[in-house]
């Protein structure tokens, strides 16, 4: 019987650049289902296969935590008490959920307002000391910074090269589970820290196991698309929190790992992204708006014959579940009735409908 | 390389007692991880090895898809059109997802008012048909046998036998990881279909593998507690809405299940309900109420000297996300503060608190 499932920085020992002194705090993350979406693919045109990485069953309920299992772990080899972060949300939850399983003090910065209601609770509930700064992400994220400078407080935002470490772990498993990489991988672009990760696990897989590369298709929010305009936006907006962000730390990265692959950055409408959360979740695939995002974009090209996906096989990642955000879905979902405690009155409601 | 994970119906493909003509409608629900508590045993007195099985990694959320994952194949393969359940919110939100990948019409009927938003928010973003009724959850759930007795509408409430095939498989998960069955299995009792199932599970590995048997802790909330108190409750009330029951559907089976196990069933309250969903947080495992139950049982019995842990292997069952129930968090987190977004003003605040 092969060894019970203990975590990414063990199932991937050999392949993150981690200090000796790492201790691993792990909450059994990663490991995140590969769900074939072959419905969805006629949907948008058939004769390719589709597959959604399902990152928001890792257990703080984004990617994050891939990154996090790895900056808390270094954090806690190294000996210090607390760590700190700035966070649109998915970070911040992360961060408190690794730190309070490691033992650690958490402290969260987060922008005033705006933030999903769902991602706030998790820091929260895992113990995290947050504070709104009156301010932007980008205010907060200066902040972190300079204060992980002279204060012995580790900066776990994505300015943390373990981070990528840990995150690069996907792309591992999506070579694991299909057997190489796919021919596009298709996936949101904010901070421009995971579509760096991936680029960098594609790349170490395929030199040591020739397991190829894929082309990437990052997709913006068309609110806060600095990578698309070319230039950094002073007020992001989009109903996708999670991407959000005007100055991305891993811009020129992200740019270069597009490029290099032979896909592109693109941005997308707001419509399009809650289009398409609604689409998925009617195939019983539940996100958060900005998981969205590269599915989006994906059907924005196809759409515009930009993209001919015959024959090939695509990823698209979906970042976080639908239950850190709950409040979006009455943007579109049709909402409950209010019937009374009758048959013939839950009768005639049914039948009405499907007449 | 072993194939890739397939989900439940295919990795437990000759456990499960399913008619032929089952389709298999999967989300990869399942292979949750079982995460090992050394701190918290340590907490709760020492000397024991305790786990948690985090149900909450499940698709929709909660370990009602390893159930619905059977129900609805089953459901699919007999050729309905559509699948009805009375829920008070997780099973909503499983079938709507499970229906939506099959392409079935979901029918939810939940009791009016006390559901938490995530829960009803999965069921509504999934393209359930959300039906409130005037009345209780019995109220509810005698509806749907009704009108599923009456037109060709699959019921997939835990009255459904395949949705309990689904659920054993939680027990082949824990045998399989641990190497054998733990001494003692706790979980939060509501319904009762989940202890029932888990029993069904164990006692089958252990026939063809000898893997042992577990004594059951299962854990009623005190306001809802019918299996305690020997009789029905007409109103029962607890802040763990997962297991606000007053009739469960499987009450004998699960008081049958806890003696042949040599266990027990008790309640404890909805404050000890919710400070131990506050510590598994403080550890790393934020929860719904209801899910803390089994763990708050384990340390009721222990505080009582009724459970002696020591050299015990003990697995804790956290059947959701905590995610599905965030404002119950604001009950005893700090809230976030606001503080001007300059270094002086954070460094103040922050080190004021280590001093």
């Amino acid at each position: 019987m092969p060894a019970p499932y203990a975590g990414l920085l063990e199932r991937y020992h050999d392949w993150l650049d981690l200090p000796a002194y790492t201790r691993p705090v792990t909450l059994l993350e990663g490991n995140t289902p590969l769900i074939p979406m072959p419905r969805l693919a006629e949907e948008l045109g058939g004769g390719f296969e589709l597959y959604v990485k399902y990152e928001g069953l890792n257990p703080s309920g984004s990617f994050k935590d891939r990154g996090m299992t790895a900056a808390i772990s270094e954090a806690l080899g190294r000996g210090v008490r607390a760590v700190i972060c700035a966070s649109t949300g998915n970070t911040a939850a992360s961060a408190a959920a690794y730190a309070a399983r490691a033992g650690l003090r958490a402290i969260v910065l987060i922008p005033q307002g705006k933030v999903a209601l769902g991602k706030l609770a998790g820091a929260l509930a895992y113990g995290a000391e947050v504070i709104q700064i009156e301010g932007s992400f980008d205010d907060a994220l200066a902040l972190v910074v300079e204060i992980s400078q002279k204060y012995p407080i580790a900066l776990v935002n994505s300015l943390n090269p373990y981070r990528l470490e840990g995150q690069k772990t996907a792309a591992f498993e999506i070579c694991d589970t299909l057997g190489s990489a796919p021919d596009w991988l298709c996936l949101p672009v904010g901070n421009a820290g995971n579509i760096t990760a991936y680029w960098m696990g594609f790349r170490q897989y395929h030199v040591r196991r020739g397991s190829g590369l894929p082309r990437l298709l990052g997709v913006q929010a068309a609110g806060a698309a600095p990578l698309v305009l070319g230039h950094p936006v002073e007020k992001p907006e989009t109903v996708a929190t999670a991407i959000r962000i005007g100055r991305p730390a891993r811009g020129e990265q992200a740019l270069a790992a597009a490029e290099e692959s032979g896909g592109r950055i693109i941005a997308v409408s707001d419509d399009e992204i809650l289009t398409m959360q609604r689409r998925l979740a009617a195939h019983g695939v539940w996100v958060e708006p900005a998981s969205a995002a590269g599915l989006a974009g994906l059907a924005h090209e196809i759409a515009a014959g930009r993209f001919n996906p015959r024959g090939q096989r695509i990823v698209a990642i979906c970042t976080g579940h639908g239950l850190k955000d709950p409040d979006i879905v009455a943007r579109w979902s049709t909402p409950p009735r209010t019937l009374p405690a009758s048959l013939q009155a839950l009768t005639d409601a049914l039948l009405r409908e499907a007449a």
